[in-house]
């Protein structure tokens, strides 16, 4: 079993000399320092994490991550696994969610199919062909996943992050499609956050309260069959998805390259935990994106010491809400380069 | 004295029909129902607003209203008055935080002078000349503004609308400029919401805690000397500013024409519930666009039953709350016309 260079080896932190540029650079331009709020902070990490003094994310790489889950044989979502398969397709013809916000942005959007239970059509475009096996084992009875399997999935998405690096992107984005995920996602956080399944399970697609019960008692019998004081490989190995994993691959590849990555929402998030618990540098490459009404997100950012910029009641996974949330980035980064000094605009300082 | 038409004439409701085929159509597009959170809801009330079946704000109108307050002799600010006149150069050359926005999204923007105690440089294109004095009259002493001159500055903000609705606008922004401007919004609000002057009180551009505290007791003055249980007309002259009274004018003037209003931070607020007051309907024409760090924000956004798309910790005014949250609304668009159906893309509904 092969892993990824990303998985091992050190990644590198952003550069604090360019922070303190963009810092100092704050303070001069034509507002009352601090004003721009949040929008400061962002110029000033995507400065150090791009290295420069202008920083951008005018070309953005989103690689949607999707996989099948053998857990969704135990009933615990409110949509037929047939939907992931049909959504890869969806999402190539540019109907889905996350096609309409990366033409509207102007990202390169690919699909990372991992295996499907339904068929993907043929001859569409935009769809990567890394599939592992038709689903993952069902986590309530079995370990989802191998460990060949995961070091499959960790390698598709590193690769995702190469593309992402050799098209000179300035932002990556990892999104989900994957019919029972929010299931898979909530087993590993409860593992890795010590946490009751009641505390997780949330309604995902759309379950009803009997449905979120049910889906409680799935994750605890996994729990109780896997355990959970274990590495971030065998957590992978017992409750990941294929997406997951690939995901956690994705952007531990991004920061190896030293590309600033936006989080999305729960999946994305759970992600991103396993990927800080492996390697800690990661946390200084992750920007988030939206707090996701899915109930377990909340104690993921916790976990993760995140504060996102949005709390729209998104729950839709796919990227949208990291995609949603780019134009933020952009204005900071717009702001920071483009407007006057106190000194260049004859403006008068405090007094 | 004579008023604008939008201060007494009823401003009418949005379509309700055109909001019902919107949510039709948000039920069956290839998503989770509501999994868009707020993105669904703004979808559908643009489409009520603007009347369509496919909302879209491609034209946006920006009009930034600036003036001077004669409060500033009682030194109620971290920056000197000359600011404002400045500010306005700055707008009109590009460099300031609004102008780079209105840039970036492709907005039409456009400074209104109601008067400064410094010169504005001539032969600076975008500044439309609505003069009417140096500055208000110091509230702490005396009215603001004389009724005609109120009705000078809601006159003007309704050309602003005007224009805003010539050039085809699908949405309208209003901004402020106004060195003191906060304690006079402080005095509206404390005035309209019969709260007392330490909880609106804020530190503006930079106060720090005893200028706070200093323009606590300026605003409690102003308050006794005036008197609070008037009519938005008799409260706008004892306390606004011009900028304020025009943003009043340019708010009931959009409505009035049926251009979606997109409400900025705490300057604009207190404006919108001068107008709210005046005209109930005004307020099915607003969306709020971001929360201030401003403290009394929080107090008048309650009083309008608010809740703003963003929280970043802004407070610049110009409109630069509202102009970043701008792209939440285009992708609220995009997602809604550009989305495929289930039917449409072969996607399976709930099972």
């Amino acid at each position: 079993m092969t892993l990824p260079a990303c998985w091992t080896s050190a990644i590198a932190q952003p550069d604090s000399h360019f922070a303190e540029l963009a810092r100092i650079r704050q303070g001069v331009l034509t507002k009352p320092p601090g004003s721009l709020g949040r929008l400061e902070d962002l110029a000033i990490t995507l400065s150090a994490q791009q290295r420069t003094e202008t920083p951008a994310v005018d070309r953005i790489h989103i690689s949607v991550c999707a996989g099948d889950h053998g857990v969704c044989s135990e009933g615990i979502s409110a949509f037929p696994q047939a939907v992931t398969a049909q959504m890869i397709a969806n999402f190539a013809r540019g109907g889905a969610a996350i096609s309409v916000l990366a033409h509207q942005l102007g990202a390169s959007l690919e699909v990372l199919d991992l295996g499907t239970v339904g068929d993907v059509p043929l001859g569409l475009s935009g769809i990567v062909d890394e599939r592992i096996a038709p689903a993952t084992g069902n986590l309530a009875q079995e370990p989802a996943m191998s460990e060949a399997q995961v070091a499959a999935a960790l390698a598709a998405g590193d690769r995702a992050a190469e593309r992402a690096a050799d098209s000179g992107s300035q932002l990556f984005i990892g999104g989900d499609m994957g019919i029972g995920n929010t299931t898979s996602a909530a087993a590993l956080a409860c593992a890795m956050l010590n946490r009751c399944p009641a505390q997780f399970a949330g309604p995902g697609t759309g379950l009803d309260e009997s449905g979120v019960c049910h889906k409680a008692r799935v994750i605890e019998q996994a729990l109780a069959r896997h355990g959970s004081d274990r590495s971030p490989l065998d957590l992978l190995a017992s409750f990941g998805g294929f997406e997951i994993a690939a995901l956690t691959g994705a952007l531990l590849g991004a920061a190896a390259r030293g590309i600033p990555i936006l989080v999305d929402g729960y999946i994305v998030s759970v992600a991103a935990l396993v990927g800080v618990r492996q390697q800690p540098a990661l946390r200084h490459w992750l920007h988030f994106s939206h707090r996701s009404a899915e109930p377990g997100h909340r104690l993921v950012l916790d976990a993760l010491e995140a504060d996102p910029l949005l709390d729209l009641g998104m729950r839709l996974g796919e990227g949208s809400g990291a995609a949603t949330a780019v134009p933020l980035l952009r204005a900071a980064c717009a702001l920071h380069n483009a407007m006057a000094s106190f000194a260049d605009a004859g403006v008068s300082d405090r007094s």
